[in-house]
């Protein structure tokens, strides 16, 4: 069934509802609803499954570094793949519908955020991330304007979007002194 | 026209179409079309002028004060206004249509990042923003969160948001030292 709705998510199906995937995975409804508690949820979590490896950094990264690649993968998978359609579209969707706000939030926004969140507290105890900020703040300063200007496409996602966006808040989140 | 959109819009009309919005300006639709290309342009620039207030900060505020007063003016008006719940549903509509695409970025969007834009140029200037920053990965990694918080809703959008947000951008963008 996963294998079905990450199929059917990364072929750009925001709009797949659950017969679809119970169709594409040769299952009855009521069998998917025995596991998932909608499409949005079957969806998020086969996108997940597929694109695991985009929430990996190398153990031996500096946080700046780990936090580089996250942006980077973040930009490429919602720029370069149909996860960014998908990604509107359940976006948009969660507006109207409780369910795949949820879903979103839950399975997909919840677990990435929970990740950078342990990277900027390893980051305080091995001293390069000032003590005291509000890690989820940081998390919605860095990553924001990534579903920002993939909901709204008043500016590109450009390649070189994850270094400007560091520029601009590595010195607030470093423990370095930085020059101006 | 203009008064019956803005009326419409902050009773929380994202979905008010130009029938709604003729009638209630006492006008035909045909008179609505000729000034404005769909509905949501004619929201937006009700709504536009209703809030026109938000967009001014004092001539004499440095621009870390001017940032702070854009941020809690966009933070109450989402959260505290209809115009939240209007803007999360035309976000919502926009990845579907053109046009509400086209009249969120070119009438809200655009005039309020020109704004900010502006104010990081006179900063630049007066030397309190440091030279060669993209300004528009600034704007967006300082309004960016306040509109993900909006329509994701996994954090709350709270009074110390602003705050928080320049506690962690500001030191990327002044040219003073700042400490740690």
């Amino acid at each position: 069934m996963l294998d079905a709705a990450a199929e059917l998510a990364l072929a750009g199906g925001a709009g797949a509802n659950v017969d679809a995937i119970a169709a594409r995975a040769g299952v009855s409804r009521t069998t998917v609803y025995k596991w998932w508690p909608s499409a949005a949820a079957v969806l998020l979590e086969g996108l997940l499954d597929r694109t695991h490896g985009t929430i990996e950094a190398p153990l031996s990264a500096t946080t700046r570094e780990a936090l580089e690649t996250f942006l980077s993968s973040l930009v490429v998978l919602v720029r370069d793949t149909p996860a960014g359609v998908l990604l509107r579209g359940l976006i948009a969707a969660s507006v109207a519908d409780p369910a795949v706000s949820r879903a979103l939030v839950d399975d997909w926004i919840a677990p990435r955020r929970a990740a950078i969140v342990n990277l900027l507290t390893d980051g305080e105890l091995r001293g390069e991330v000032r003590p005291g900020l509000d890690h989820d703040v940081v998390v919605d300063a860095l990553f924001a304007p990534i579903y920002y200007r993939l909901m709204l496409a008043h500016e590109p996602l450009t390649d070189s979007l994850p270094t400007d966006i560091l520029a601009i808040c590595w010195p607030g989140i470093t423990t370095e002194r930085t020059e101006p």
